[in-house]
Protein backbone atom coordinates (compact mmCIF):
# COMPACT_ATOMS: atom_id res chain seq x y z
CA UNK A 1 0.00 0.00 0.00
CA UNK A 2 1.42 2.95 -0.90
CA UNK A 3 1.23 6.27 1.54
CA UNK A 4 -1.25 9.53 1.15
CA UNK A 5 0.76 12.02 0.01
CA UNK A 6 0.12 15.35 2.21
CA UNK A 7 -0.43 18.28 0.05
CA UNK A 8 1.51 21.21 1.62
CA UNK A 9 1.07 23.82 -0.97
CA UNK A 10 -2.57 22.98 -1.05
CA UNK A 11 -2.89 23.35 2.48
CA UNK A 12 -0.75 25.96 2.93
CA UNK A 13 -2.84 27.80 0.46
CA UNK A 14 -6.16 26.89 2.61
CA UNK A 15 -4.30 28.63 5.55
CA UNK A 16 -3.50 31.54 3.28
CA UNK A 17 -7.20 32.11 2.59
CA UNK A 18 -7.87 31.44 6.42
CA UNK A 19 -6.00 34.35 6.91
CA UNK A 20 -7.44 36.34 4.50
CA UNK A 21 -11.20 35.93 5.75
CA UNK A 22 -9.76 36.69 8.90
CA UNK A 23 -7.92 39.63 8.00
CA UNK A 24 -11.39 41.13 5.82
CA UNK A 25 -13.73 40.36 9.01
CA UNK A 26 -10.92 42.80 11.03
CA UNK A 27 -10.85 45.07 8.40
CA UNK A 28 -15.11 45.20 8.56
CA UNK A 29 -15.80 45.08 11.97
CA UNK A 30 -12.93 46.85 13.51
CA UNK A 31 -11.22 48.67 11.26
CA UNK A 32 -8.05 46.89 11.66
CA UNK A 33 -5.32 45.81 9.32
CA UNK A 34 -2.61 43.96 10.48
CA UNK A 35 0.39 44.78 9.75
CA UNK A 36 3.91 42.55 9.23
CA UNK A 37 7.38 43.91 9.05
CA UNK A 38 10.63 42.72 7.67
CA UNK A 39 13.93 43.58 8.65
CA UNK A 40 16.89 42.75 6.01
CA UNK A 41 20.13 43.59 6.47
CA UNK A 42 22.47 43.58 3.56
CA UNK A 43 21.53 41.93 0.32
CA UNK A 44 22.43 38.00 0.39
CA UNK A 45 20.51 36.81 -2.73
CA UNK A 46 18.52 34.16 -0.93
CA UNK A 47 17.33 35.93 1.96
CA UNK A 48 16.42 38.92 -1.10
CA UNK A 49 13.62 36.08 -2.58
CA UNK A 50 12.42 35.00 0.62
CA UNK A 51 11.51 38.95 1.34
CA UNK A 52 9.81 38.96 -1.62
CA UNK A 53 8.06 36.24 -1.01
CA UNK A 54 7.05 37.27 2.98
CA UNK A 55 5.95 40.72 1.34
CA UNK A 56 3.57 39.04 -1.60
CA UNK A 57 2.04 36.79 0.23
CA UNK A 58 1.29 39.55 3.35
CA UNK A 59 -0.08 41.97 0.94
CA UNK A 60 -2.50 39.49 -1.10
CA UNK A 61 -3.90 38.43 2.64
CA UNK A 62 -5.18 41.75 2.59
CA UNK A 63 -2.30 42.87 5.45
CA UNK A 64 0.01 45.74 5.76
CA UNK A 65 3.68 44.83 4.56
CA UNK A 66 6.68 47.30 6.03
CA UNK A 67 9.78 46.16 4.34
CA UNK A 68 13.36 47.59 5.81
CA UNK A 69 16.28 47.07 4.26
CA UNK A 70 19.57 48.10 5.56
CA UNK A 71 22.99 48.51 4.27
CA UNK A 72 25.31 45.33 5.17
CA UNK A 73 27.26 47.25 7.61
CA UNK A 74 24.48 48.87 9.76
CA UNK A 75 25.54 49.36 13.13
CA UNK A 76 23.50 47.05 16.17
CA UNK A 77 22.69 50.44 17.41
CA UNK A 78 21.15 51.84 14.55
CA UNK A 79 19.23 47.77 13.77
CA UNK A 80 17.94 48.42 17.43
CA UNK A 81 16.92 51.62 16.73
CA UNK A 82 14.66 50.74 14.21
CA UNK A 83 13.61 47.50 16.35
CA UNK A 84 12.00 50.14 18.90
CA UNK A 85 10.63 52.09 16.44
CA UNK A 86 8.62 49.22 15.33
CA UNK A 87 7.81 47.67 18.78
CA UNK A 88 6.31 51.11 19.57
CA UNK A 89 4.52 51.49 16.48
CA UNK A 90 0.65 50.48 17.17
CA UNK A 91 0.30 49.09 12.84
CA UNK A 92 3.07 46.93 13.07
CA UNK A 93 1.73 43.55 14.60
CA UNK A 94 4.34 41.39 13.59
CA UNK A 95 7.67 42.13 13.14
CA UNK A 96 11.30 39.72 12.23
CA UNK A 97 14.64 39.89 11.15
CA UNK A 98 15.41 37.68 7.97
CA UNK A 99 18.66 35.53 8.68
CA UNK A 100 21.14 35.40 8.56
CA UNK A 101 22.65 39.11 9.22
CA UNK A 102 26.28 40.01 8.80
CA UNK A 103 28.91 38.18 11.01
CA UNK A 104 29.07 41.62 13.48
CA UNK A 105 25.52 41.59 14.69
CA UNK A 106 24.26 39.21 16.86
CA UNK A 107 20.95 36.97 15.90
CA UNK A 108 19.69 36.76 19.59
CA UNK A 109 20.34 40.16 20.61
CA UNK A 110 18.07 41.24 17.91
CA UNK A 111 15.39 38.70 18.82
CA UNK A 112 15.95 39.71 22.22
CA UNK A 113 15.03 43.53 21.27
CA UNK A 114 11.79 42.51 19.58
CA UNK A 115 9.04 42.77 21.96
CA UNK A 116 8.12 39.39 22.31
CA UNK A 117 3.95 40.06 21.46
CA UNK A 118 5.61 41.19 18.33
CA UNK A 119 7.72 38.36 17.67
CA UNK A 120 5.50 36.33 15.03
CA UNK A 121 8.86 34.17 14.45
CA UNK A 122 8.66 32.77 17.66
CA UNK A 123 12.52 32.94 18.63
CA UNK A 124 12.74 34.60 21.51
CA UNK A 125 13.49 33.48 25.20
CA UNK A 126 9.88 34.74 26.30
CA UNK A 127 8.19 32.78 23.71
CA UNK A 128 10.17 29.57 24.07
CA UNK A 129 9.31 29.83 27.53
CA UNK A 130 5.89 30.20 27.62
CA UNK A 131 5.57 27.42 24.90
CA UNK A 132 7.48 25.63 27.62
CA UNK A 133 5.17 26.55 30.27
CA UNK A 134 2.12 25.59 28.44
CA UNK A 135 0.91 29.27 28.21
CA UNK A 136 0.15 31.42 25.12
CA UNK A 137 2.97 32.92 23.29
CA UNK A 138 4.09 32.79 19.48
CA UNK A 139 4.98 29.47 18.29
CA UNK A 140 8.04 29.40 15.61
CA UNK A 141 6.45 29.00 12.04
CA UNK A 142 7.62 25.88 10.85
CA UNK A 143 7.21 23.42 14.28
CA UNK A 144 3.20 25.39 14.00
CA UNK A 145 3.04 24.13 10.36
CA UNK A 146 4.11 21.05 10.80
CA UNK A 147 1.13 20.86 13.91
CA UNK A 148 -1.19 21.92 11.33
CA UNK A 149 -0.68 19.42 9.06
CA UNK A 150 -0.56 16.51 11.68
CA UNK A 151 -3.63 17.85 12.90
CA UNK A 152 -5.30 17.86 9.96
CA UNK A 153 -3.86 14.33 9.22
CA UNK A 154 -4.59 12.98 12.62
CA UNK A 155 -7.38 14.76 14.59
CA UNK A 156 -6.32 12.70 17.60
CA UNK A 157 -3.19 12.31 19.04
CA UNK A 158 -3.52 11.05 22.20
CA UNK A 159 -1.38 8.51 22.67
CA UNK A 160 0.31 8.07 19.50
CA UNK A 161 4.56 7.76 20.19
CA UNK A 162 5.79 10.73 18.01
CA UNK A 163 9.87 10.73 17.49
CA UNK A 164 11.21 13.55 16.57
CA UNK A 165 14.58 13.84 14.88
CA UNK A 166 16.63 16.93 15.48
CA UNK A 167 17.24 18.92 18.91
CA UNK A 168 17.46 22.41 17.43
CA UNK A 169 15.90 25.62 19.24
CA UNK A 170 14.64 26.60 16.09
CA UNK A 171 12.75 23.24 15.38
CA UNK A 172 13.22 20.18 17.45
CA UNK A 173 12.35 21.55 20.72
CA UNK A 174 9.68 23.31 20.35
CA UNK A 175 8.10 20.38 17.67
CA UNK A 176 8.52 17.76 20.78
CA UNK A 177 6.67 20.64 23.25
CA UNK A 178 3.84 20.83 20.53
CA UNK A 179 3.83 17.26 20.26
CA UNK A 180 3.83 16.77 24.05
CA UNK A 181 0.43 19.18 24.50
CA UNK A 182 -1.09 17.04 22.18
CA UNK A 183 -0.75 14.12 24.27
CA UNK A 184 1.80 12.19 22.57
CA UNK A 185 4.49 10.13 24.44
CA UNK A 186 7.47 12.36 22.59
CA UNK A 187 10.63 10.84 22.24
CA UNK A 188 13.62 13.51 20.90
CA UNK A 189 16.37 11.84 18.98
CA UNK A 190 19.63 13.61 17.68
CA UNK A 191 23.29 13.39 16.35
CA UNK A 192 24.35 11.32 19.79
CA UNK A 193 20.93 9.17 19.99
CA UNK A 194 22.30 5.48 19.88
CA UNK A 195 20.40 3.49 18.06
CA UNK A 196 18.09 5.81 15.40
CA UNK A 197 16.71 3.13 13.27
CA UNK A 198 15.45 1.43 16.40
CA UNK A 199 13.90 4.92 18.06
CA UNK A 200 12.49 5.79 14.68
CA UNK A 201 10.66 2.54 14.08
CA UNK A 202 8.54 2.24 17.15
CA UNK A 203 7.15 6.08 16.31
CA UNK A 204 3.42 6.35 14.57
CA UNK A 205 4.69 9.85 13.92
CA UNK A 206 7.83 10.67 12.91
CA UNK A 207 9.10 14.03 12.33
CA UNK A 208 12.61 14.63 10.48
CA UNK A 209 15.02 18.03 10.81
CA UNK A 210 18.22 16.97 10.14
CA UNK A 211 19.63 18.17 7.05
CA UNK A 212 20.89 15.27 5.72
CA UNK A 213 19.69 13.66 2.44
CA UNK A 214 17.32 10.59 2.39
CA UNK A 215 19.17 9.69 5.72
CA UNK A 216 15.27 7.93 6.85
CA UNK A 217 15.29 4.71 4.90
CA UNK A 218 12.01 2.34 4.92
CA UNK A 219 12.91 -0.07 6.89
CA UNK A 220 13.12 2.42 10.01
CA UNK A 221 9.56 3.56 9.65
CA UNK A 222 6.78 1.56 11.32
CA UNK A 223 4.08 0.57 8.64
CA UNK A 224 1.11 3.44 8.52
CA UNK A 225 3.21 5.86 10.73
CA UNK A 226 2.60 9.36 9.78
CA UNK A 227 6.01 10.94 8.35
CA UNK A 228 6.53 15.07 8.28
CA UNK A 229 10.22 15.80 6.82
CA UNK A 230 11.34 19.10 7.76
CA UNK A 231 15.07 18.66 6.35
CA UNK A 232 16.39 20.52 2.47
CA UNK A 233 19.41 19.67 1.25
CA UNK A 234 19.82 21.38 -1.92
CA UNK A 235 22.08 18.62 -4.65
CA UNK A 236 23.07 19.65 -8.26
CA UNK A 237 20.23 18.02 -10.60
CA UNK A 238 20.73 14.87 -11.52
CA UNK A 239 19.22 14.94 -15.12
CA UNK A 240 19.42 19.17 -15.39
CA UNK A 241 23.06 20.19 -15.98
CA UNK A 242 23.89 23.85 -13.96
CA UNK A 243 19.90 23.11 -12.02
CA UNK A 244 19.69 22.05 -8.65
CA UNK A 245 17.50 19.60 -6.81
CA UNK A 246 15.61 19.89 -3.12
CA UNK A 247 15.74 16.61 -1.36
CA UNK A 248 14.04 15.60 2.67
CA UNK A 249 16.02 14.00 5.15
CA UNK A 250 13.46 11.06 4.09
CA UNK A 251 14.31 8.66 1.30
CA UNK A 252 10.52 9.65 -0.28
CA UNK A 253 10.42 6.90 -2.90
CA UNK A 254 10.87 3.87 -0.79
CA UNK A 255 9.36 5.12 2.59
CA UNK A 256 6.24 5.89 1.02
CA UNK A 257 6.02 2.21 0.43
CA UNK A 258 5.62 2.13 4.38
CA UNK A 259 4.19 4.62 5.57
CA UNK A 260 0.63 5.87 5.99
CA UNK A 261 1.51 9.41 5.30
CA UNK A 262 4.34 11.45 3.87
CA UNK A 263 5.19 15.43 2.98
CA UNK A 264 7.07 15.62 -0.35
CA UNK A 265 10.05 17.73 -0.32
CA UNK A 266 9.42 20.15 -2.02
CA UNK A 267 5.82 20.69 -1.52
CA UNK A 268 4.94 19.36 1.62
CA UNK A 269 6.43 21.47 5.14
CA UNK A 270 8.21 24.07 2.99
CA UNK A 271 5.27 25.89 1.92
CA UNK A 272 3.49 26.05 5.84
CA UNK A 273 6.19 28.21 7.19
CA UNK A 274 5.23 31.63 5.67
CA UNK A 275 1.70 30.82 5.74
CA UNK A 276 2.31 30.43 9.54
CA UNK A 277 4.12 33.63 9.82
CA UNK A 278 0.73 34.83 8.34
CA UNK A 279 -1.43 33.39 10.57
CA UNK A 280 1.20 34.50 13.68
CA UNK A 281 0.68 38.09 12.54
CA UNK A 282 -3.19 37.74 12.67
CA UNK A 283 -2.91 36.21 15.96
CA UNK A 284 -0.58 39.17 17.83
CA UNK A 285 -2.64 41.57 15.98
CA UNK A 286 -6.25 40.04 17.71
CA UNK A 287 -3.97 39.71 20.75
CA UNK A 288 -3.14 43.27 20.15
CA UNK A 289 -6.65 44.38 20.23
CA UNK A 290 -8.05 42.60 22.76
CA UNK A 291 -9.93 40.45 20.11
CA UNK A 292 -10.79 36.35 20.12
CA UNK A 293 -7.81 34.72 18.30
CA UNK A 294 -8.41 33.50 14.94
CA UNK A 295 -9.37 29.85 14.76
CA UNK A 296 -7.25 26.86 13.44
CA UNK A 297 -4.46 29.29 12.92
CA UNK A 298 -2.53 28.52 16.54
CA UNK A 299 -1.01 26.14 18.44
CA UNK B 1 22.44 -8.46 41.77
CA UNK B 2 21.33 -5.93 44.27
CA UNK B 3 21.37 -2.31 43.24
CA UNK B 4 23.45 0.40 44.28
CA UNK B 5 21.41 2.59 46.76
CA UNK B 6 21.83 6.11 45.78
CA UNK B 7 22.30 8.13 49.13
CA UNK B 8 20.65 11.13 48.86
CA UNK B 9 21.06 12.63 51.76
CA UNK B 10 24.67 12.05 52.30
CA UNK B 11 24.75 13.33 48.75
CA UNK B 12 23.08 16.73 49.74
CA UNK B 13 25.14 17.12 52.56
CA UNK B 14 28.78 17.42 50.18
CA UNK B 15 26.64 19.98 47.74
CA UNK B 16 25.89 21.85 50.95
CA UNK B 17 29.81 21.84 52.16
CA UNK B 18 30.55 22.31 48.58
CA UNK B 19 27.69 25.65 48.97
CA UNK B 20 29.66 26.44 52.02
CA UNK B 21 33.14 26.82 51.04
CA UNK B 22 31.90 28.72 48.00
CA UNK B 23 30.38 31.20 50.32
CA UNK B 24 33.33 31.04 52.35
CA UNK B 25 35.26 32.40 49.31
CA UNK B 26 32.70 34.86 48.30
CA UNK B 27 33.30 36.57 51.92
CA UNK B 28 37.06 36.29 52.20
CA UNK B 29 37.61 37.28 48.27
CA UNK B 30 34.92 39.82 47.85
CA UNK B 31 33.21 40.69 50.75
CA UNK B 32 30.26 39.23 49.26
CA UNK B 33 27.56 37.26 51.58
CA UNK B 34 24.86 35.77 49.17
CA UNK B 35 21.40 36.43 50.51
CA UNK B 36 17.92 33.86 50.13
CA UNK B 37 15.09 35.63 51.11
CA UNK B 38 11.78 33.18 51.69
CA UNK B 39 8.16 34.79 51.22
CA UNK B 40 5.47 32.61 53.35
CA UNK B 41 1.75 33.73 53.29
CA UNK B 42 -0.70 32.09 55.75
CA UNK B 43 0.10 29.92 57.87
CA UNK B 44 0.04 26.39 56.33
CA UNK B 45 1.96 23.95 59.29
CA UNK B 46 3.64 22.22 56.11
CA UNK B 47 4.71 25.49 54.63
CA UNK B 48 6.16 26.46 58.07
CA UNK B 49 8.22 23.11 58.10
CA UNK B 50 9.79 23.82 55.22
CA UNK B 51 10.66 27.45 55.41
CA UNK B 52 12.07 26.26 58.89
CA UNK B 53 14.19 23.87 56.90
CA UNK B 54 15.16 26.42 54.40
CA UNK B 55 16.39 29.25 56.91
CA UNK B 56 18.36 27.05 59.34
CA UNK B 57 19.93 25.41 55.89
CA UNK B 58 20.91 28.68 54.70
CA UNK B 59 22.28 30.21 58.14
CA UNK B 60 24.43 26.72 58.46
CA UNK B 61 26.07 27.25 54.79
CA UNK B 62 27.07 30.89 56.22
CA UNK B 63 24.49 32.82 53.86
CA UNK B 64 22.14 35.51 54.81
CA UNK B 65 18.27 34.34 55.36
CA UNK B 66 15.33 36.88 55.49
CA UNK B 67 12.43 35.58 56.54
CA UNK B 68 9.13 37.38 55.34
CA UNK B 69 5.98 36.18 57.10
CA UNK B 70 2.70 37.60 55.90
CA UNK B 71 -0.52 37.27 56.94
CA UNK B 72 -3.15 34.61 54.81
CA UNK B 73 -5.37 37.71 53.82
CA UNK B 74 -2.28 39.69 52.34
CA UNK B 75 -3.72 41.58 49.34
CA UNK B 76 -1.87 41.13 46.03
CA UNK B 77 -0.51 44.85 45.37
CA UNK B 78 1.32 44.51 49.45
CA UNK B 79 2.89 40.90 48.27
CA UNK B 80 3.69 42.49 45.29
CA UNK B 81 5.19 46.07 46.72
CA UNK B 82 7.53 43.30 49.16
CA UNK B 83 8.53 41.16 46.03
CA UNK B 84 9.39 44.80 44.71
CA UNK B 85 11.57 45.85 47.08
CA UNK B 86 13.24 42.08 47.37
CA UNK B 87 13.85 42.35 43.80
CA UNK B 88 15.83 46.26 44.27
CA UNK B 89 18.11 45.13 47.80
CA UNK B 90 21.17 44.43 46.87
CA UNK B 91 22.01 41.98 49.44
CA UNK B 92 18.97 39.60 48.09
CA UNK B 93 20.18 37.33 45.68
CA UNK B 94 17.86 34.65 45.65
CA UNK B 95 13.55 34.96 46.44
CA UNK B 96 11.22 32.39 46.58
CA UNK B 97 7.23 32.15 47.46
CA UNK B 98 6.91 29.07 49.09
CA UNK B 99 3.29 27.54 47.65
CA UNK B 100 0.49 26.76 48.01
CA UNK B 101 -0.40 30.78 48.41
CA UNK B 102 -4.02 31.30 49.67
CA UNK B 103 -6.48 31.16 47.07
CA UNK B 104 -6.64 34.91 46.31
CA UNK B 105 -3.35 34.85 45.20
CA UNK B 106 -2.29 33.94 41.76
CA UNK B 107 1.05 31.79 41.86
CA UNK B 108 1.39 32.43 38.25
CA UNK B 109 1.82 35.92 38.58
CA UNK B 110 3.94 35.97 42.05
CA UNK B 111 6.45 33.97 40.25
CA UNK B 112 6.58 36.46 37.18
CA UNK B 113 7.00 39.45 39.50
CA UNK B 114 9.90 37.89 40.89
CA UNK B 115 13.48 38.85 38.84
CA UNK B 116 14.23 36.11 36.71
CA UNK B 117 17.52 36.56 37.90
CA UNK B 118 16.98 36.25 41.69
CA UNK B 119 14.12 33.52 40.87
CA UNK B 120 16.14 30.64 42.63
CA UNK B 121 13.40 28.45 42.34
CA UNK B 122 13.50 28.37 38.48
CA UNK B 123 9.59 28.38 38.23
CA UNK B 124 9.57 31.67 35.58
CA UNK B 125 8.95 31.69 32.07
CA UNK B 126 11.93 33.48 31.34
CA UNK B 127 13.44 30.84 33.54
CA UNK B 128 11.84 28.02 31.53
CA UNK B 129 12.56 29.45 28.09
CA UNK B 130 16.27 30.25 28.76
CA UNK B 131 16.51 26.62 29.77
CA UNK B 132 15.14 25.54 26.85
CA UNK B 133 17.12 28.11 24.89
CA UNK B 134 20.63 26.35 25.90
CA UNK B 135 21.57 29.76 27.74
CA UNK B 136 22.18 30.44 31.20
CA UNK B 137 19.46 30.67 33.48
CA UNK B 138 18.37 29.06 36.98
CA UNK B 139 17.25 25.76 36.76
CA UNK B 140 14.35 24.80 39.12
CA UNK B 141 16.01 22.85 42.33
CA UNK B 142 14.25 19.34 41.90
CA UNK B 143 15.19 18.43 38.48
CA UNK B 144 18.71 20.06 39.40
CA UNK B 145 19.15 18.02 42.00
CA UNK B 146 17.82 14.70 40.22
CA UNK B 147 21.07 15.81 37.28
CA UNK B 148 23.72 16.21 40.34
CA UNK B 149 23.06 12.81 41.30
CA UNK B 150 22.74 11.13 37.92
CA UNK B 151 26.26 13.12 36.85
CA UNK B 152 27.84 11.51 39.59
CA UNK B 153 26.10 7.97 39.11
CA UNK B 154 26.37 8.53 34.85
CA UNK B 155 29.90 11.00 34.09
CA UNK B 156 29.07 10.52 30.41
CA UNK B 157 25.20 9.73 29.86
CA UNK B 158 25.72 10.31 26.00
CA UNK B 159 23.50 8.20 24.16
CA UNK B 160 21.33 6.68 26.84
CA UNK B 161 18.10 6.18 26.73
CA UNK B 162 16.50 8.33 29.19
CA UNK B 163 12.47 7.77 30.12
CA UNK B 164 10.98 11.00 32.43
CA UNK B 165 7.51 9.96 34.07
CA UNK B 166 5.60 13.07 34.05
CA UNK B 167 5.32 16.46 31.88
CA UNK B 168 4.83 19.23 34.78
CA UNK B 169 6.84 22.47 34.16
CA UNK B 170 7.98 21.78 37.67
CA UNK B 171 9.58 18.59 37.31
CA UNK B 172 9.05 16.87 34.22
CA UNK B 173 9.90 19.67 31.33
CA UNK B 174 12.56 20.83 32.71
CA UNK B 175 13.93 17.79 33.72
CA UNK B 176 13.37 16.02 30.11
CA UNK B 177 14.91 19.55 29.00
CA UNK B 178 18.40 18.56 31.42
CA UNK B 179 18.48 15.15 29.97
CA UNK B 180 18.69 16.15 26.68
CA UNK B 181 21.64 18.62 27.39
CA UNK B 182 23.26 15.66 28.54
CA UNK B 183 23.06 14.26 24.92
CA UNK B 184 20.74 11.19 26.04
CA UNK B 185 17.69 10.45 23.84
CA UNK B 186 15.12 11.40 26.27
CA UNK B 187 11.07 10.39 25.84
CA UNK B 188 8.61 11.79 27.94
CA UNK B 189 5.72 9.96 29.10
CA UNK B 190 2.14 10.92 30.76
CA UNK B 191 -1.04 10.07 31.99
CA UNK B 192 -2.03 9.74 28.30
CA UNK B 193 1.25 6.88 27.43
CA UNK B 194 -0.27 4.35 26.12
CA UNK B 195 2.29 1.43 27.09
CA UNK B 196 4.02 2.48 29.74
CA UNK B 197 5.97 -0.34 31.16
CA UNK B 198 7.43 -1.05 27.75
CA UNK B 199 8.05 2.30 27.35
CA UNK B 200 10.26 2.24 30.84
CA UNK B 201 11.72 -0.90 29.62
CA UNK B 202 14.04 0.88 27.09
CA UNK B 203 15.45 2.61 29.47
CA UNK B 204 18.90 3.02 31.16
CA UNK B 205 17.59 6.24 32.97
CA UNK B 206 13.89 6.21 34.39
CA UNK B 207 12.98 9.59 36.35
CA UNK B 208 9.77 9.01 37.70
CA UNK B 209 7.71 12.21 38.80
CA UNK B 210 3.91 11.34 38.71
CA UNK B 211 2.84 10.79 42.41
CA UNK B 212 1.47 7.15 42.40
CA UNK B 213 3.00 4.83 45.24
CA UNK B 214 5.43 2.38 43.74
CA UNK B 215 3.46 2.02 40.45
CA UNK B 216 6.84 1.17 38.65
CA UNK B 217 7.23 -2.18 38.84
CA UNK B 218 10.29 -4.69 38.67
CA UNK B 219 9.53 -5.89 34.93
CA UNK B 220 9.14 -2.23 33.98
CA UNK B 221 12.69 -1.89 34.59
CA UNK B 222 15.69 -2.99 32.49
CA UNK B 223 18.46 -4.50 34.54
CA UNK B 224 20.82 -2.47 35.36
CA UNK B 225 18.96 0.71 34.45
CA UNK B 226 19.63 4.16 36.91
CA UNK B 227 16.29 4.51 38.55
CA UNK B 228 15.81 8.12 39.81
CA UNK B 229 12.57 7.96 42.27
CA UNK B 230 10.79 11.73 42.45
CA UNK B 231 7.13 10.91 43.56
CA UNK B 232 6.33 11.17 47.12
CA UNK B 233 2.93 9.89 48.52
CA UNK B 234 2.39 9.66 52.49
CA UNK B 235 -0.02 6.46 53.70
CA UNK B 236 -0.52 5.58 57.03
CA UNK B 237 1.96 4.04 58.58
CA UNK B 238 1.21 -0.06 58.59
CA UNK B 239 3.45 -0.87 61.71
CA UNK B 240 3.05 2.78 63.99
CA UNK B 241 -0.50 3.54 64.47
CA UNK B 242 -1.01 7.65 63.83
CA UNK B 243 2.24 7.66 62.00
CA UNK B 244 2.55 8.11 58.38
CA UNK B 245 4.93 6.83 55.74
CA UNK B 246 6.30 7.60 52.40
CA UNK B 247 6.44 6.18 49.48
CA UNK B 248 8.08 6.88 46.06
CA UNK B 249 6.59 6.23 42.43
CA UNK B 250 8.92 2.83 42.05
CA UNK B 251 8.51 -0.04 44.04
CA UNK B 252 11.42 -0.03 45.46
CA UNK B 253 12.54 -3.40 47.44
CA UNK B 254 11.55 -5.21 43.90
CA UNK B 255 13.20 -2.48 41.66
CA UNK B 256 16.51 -2.67 43.65
CA UNK B 257 17.17 -6.51 42.56
CA UNK B 258 16.87 -5.49 38.40
CA UNK B 259 18.37 -1.41 38.63
CA UNK B 260 21.97 -0.72 38.59
CA UNK B 261 21.23 2.16 41.01
CA UNK B 262 18.02 3.51 42.90
CA UNK B 263 17.20 6.50 45.03
CA UNK B 264 15.25 5.59 48.43
CA UNK B 265 12.25 7.40 49.46
CA UNK B 266 12.82 8.98 51.69
CA UNK B 267 16.45 9.97 51.67
CA UNK B 268 17.25 10.12 47.59
CA UNK B 269 15.62 12.95 45.97
CA UNK B 270 14.24 14.65 48.83
CA UNK B 271 17.14 16.19 50.24
CA UNK B 272 18.71 17.81 47.15
CA UNK B 273 15.97 20.11 46.54
CA UNK B 274 16.91 22.56 49.52
CA UNK B 275 20.63 21.69 49.05
CA UNK B 276 19.73 22.64 45.02
CA UNK B 277 18.49 25.83 46.35
CA UNK B 278 21.51 27.17 48.64
CA UNK B 279 23.18 26.07 45.31
CA UNK B 280 21.02 28.16 43.08
CA UNK B 281 21.03 31.64 45.42
CA UNK B 282 25.27 31.35 45.38
CA UNK B 283 24.72 31.05 41.63
CA UNK B 284 22.45 33.81 41.18
CA UNK B 285 24.89 35.66 43.86
CA UNK B 286 28.36 35.53 41.48
CA UNK B 287 26.10 36.17 38.46
CA UNK B 288 25.44 39.46 40.51
CA UNK B 289 28.60 40.70 41.04
CA UNK B 290 30.16 39.12 37.58
CA UNK B 291 32.51 36.78 39.23
CA UNK B 292 32.57 32.91 38.02
CA UNK B 293 29.99 30.61 38.89
CA UNK B 294 30.54 28.09 41.60
CA UNK B 295 31.89 24.82 39.40
CA UNK B 296 29.76 21.45 40.47
CA UNK B 297 26.67 23.69 41.47
CA UNK B 298 24.89 24.66 38.13
CA UNK B 299 23.34 22.64 35.57
N1 LIG C 1 10.92 23.77 5.57
C1 LIG C 1 11.32 24.78 6.29
O1 LIG C 1 10.75 25.83 6.21
C2 LIG C 1 12.45 24.58 7.23
C3 LIG C 1 12.54 25.37 8.39
C4 LIG C 1 13.55 25.11 9.31
C5 LIG C 1 14.47 24.12 9.04
N2 LIG C 1 14.39 23.40 7.87
C6 LIG C 1 15.36 22.35 7.57
O2 LIG C 1 15.33 21.38 8.61
C7 LIG C 1 16.62 20.86 8.84
C8 LIG C 1 16.97 21.07 10.29
O3 LIG C 1 16.96 22.44 10.58
P1 LIG C 1 17.50 22.99 11.98
O4 LIG C 1 17.52 24.44 11.93
O5 LIG C 1 16.74 22.31 13.08
O6 LIG C 1 19.01 22.39 11.90
P2 LIG C 1 20.16 22.29 12.96
O7 LIG C 1 20.13 23.40 13.94
O8 LIG C 1 21.39 22.05 12.17
O9 LIG C 1 19.82 20.95 13.76
C9 LIG C 1 19.98 19.70 13.18
C10 LIG C 1 19.68 18.64 14.20
O10 LIG C 1 19.88 17.36 13.58
C11 LIG C 1 20.66 16.54 14.42
N3 LIG C 1 21.49 15.61 13.64
C12 LIG C 1 22.59 15.89 12.90
N4 LIG C 1 23.08 14.76 12.35
C13 LIG C 1 22.29 13.75 12.78
C14 LIG C 1 22.30 12.35 12.60
N5 LIG C 1 23.22 11.73 11.85
N6 LIG C 1 21.34 11.64 13.19
C15 LIG C 1 20.41 12.22 13.96
N7 LIG C 1 20.35 13.54 14.17
C16 LIG C 1 21.28 14.29 13.60
C17 LIG C 1 21.53 17.49 15.22
O11 LIG C 1 21.89 16.84 16.42
P3 LIG C 1 22.89 17.52 17.51
O12 LIG C 1 22.03 18.50 18.26
O13 LIG C 1 23.31 16.36 18.33
O14 LIG C 1 23.99 18.16 16.74
C18 LIG C 1 20.61 18.69 15.41
O15 LIG C 1 19.85 18.55 16.61
C19 LIG C 1 17.53 21.58 7.84
O16 LIG C 1 17.66 20.78 6.69
C20 LIG C 1 16.78 22.84 7.51
O17 LIG C 1 17.08 23.33 6.22
C21 LIG C 1 13.39 23.61 6.99
N1 LIG D 1 11.34 15.30 46.22
C1 LIG D 1 10.93 16.53 45.97
O1 LIG D 1 11.50 17.47 46.46
C2 LIG D 1 9.81 16.72 45.01
C3 LIG D 1 9.70 17.91 44.27
C4 LIG D 1 8.69 18.03 43.31
C5 LIG D 1 7.77 17.01 43.16
N2 LIG D 1 7.86 15.88 43.94
C6 LIG D 1 6.90 14.79 43.81
O2 LIG D 1 6.95 14.32 42.49
C7 LIG D 1 5.65 13.92 42.05
C8 LIG D 1 5.28 14.69 40.79
O3 LIG D 1 5.29 16.07 41.07
P1 LIG D 1 4.73 17.13 40.02
O4 LIG D 1 4.70 18.44 40.66
O5 LIG D 1 5.49 16.95 38.74
O6 LIG D 1 3.25 16.55 39.86
P2 LIG D 1 2.07 16.85 38.83
O7 LIG D 1 2.12 18.26 38.38
O8 LIG D 1 0.86 16.30 39.49
O9 LIG D 1 2.44 15.95 37.55
C9 LIG D 1 2.29 14.56 37.60
C10 LIG D 1 2.60 14.00 36.24
O10 LIG D 1 2.41 12.58 36.30
C11 LIG D 1 1.63 12.17 35.20
N3 LIG D 1 0.81 11.01 35.54
C12 LIG D 1 -0.29 10.96 36.33
N4 LIG D 1 -0.77 9.71 36.38
C13 LIG D 1 0.03 8.95 35.59
C14 LIG D 1 0.03 7.60 35.21
N5 LIG D 1 -0.88 6.74 35.66
N6 LIG D 1 0.99 7.18 34.35
C15 LIG D 1 1.92 8.03 33.89
N7 LIG D 1 1.97 9.32 34.22
C16 LIG D 1 1.02 9.78 35.06
C17 LIG D 1 0.76 13.35 34.84
O11 LIG D 1 0.39 13.23 33.47
P3 LIG D 1 -0.62 14.27 32.75
O12 LIG D 1 0.24 15.47 32.45
O13 LIG D 1 -1.03 13.53 31.53
O14 LIG D 1 -1.71 14.55 33.71
C18 LIG D 1 1.68 14.53 35.13
O15 LIG D 1 2.43 14.87 34.01
C19 LIG D 1 4.74 14.17 43.26
O16 LIG D 1 4.62 12.99 43.99
C20 LIG D 1 5.48 15.21 44.06
O17 LIG D 1 5.18 15.15 45.43
C21 LIG D 1 8.87 15.73 44.84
Amino acid sequence: MSARIIDGKAFAATIREKVAQHVARLSDAHGITPGLAVVLVGEDPASEVYVASKHKQTVEAGMRSFEHKLPADTSEADLFALIDRLNADPEVHGILCQFPVPDHLDERAIVARIDPAKDVDGLSVTNAGLLAAGEKGLVSCTPLGCLMLLRDELPDMTGLEAVVIGRSNLFGKPMAQLLLRENCTVTIAHSRTRDLPGTVRRADIVVAAVGRAEMVKADWVKPGATVIDVGITRIPHPDKPGKTKLLGDVDFEAVREVAGAITPVPGGVGPMTIACLLANTVTACCRAHGLAEPEGLTA
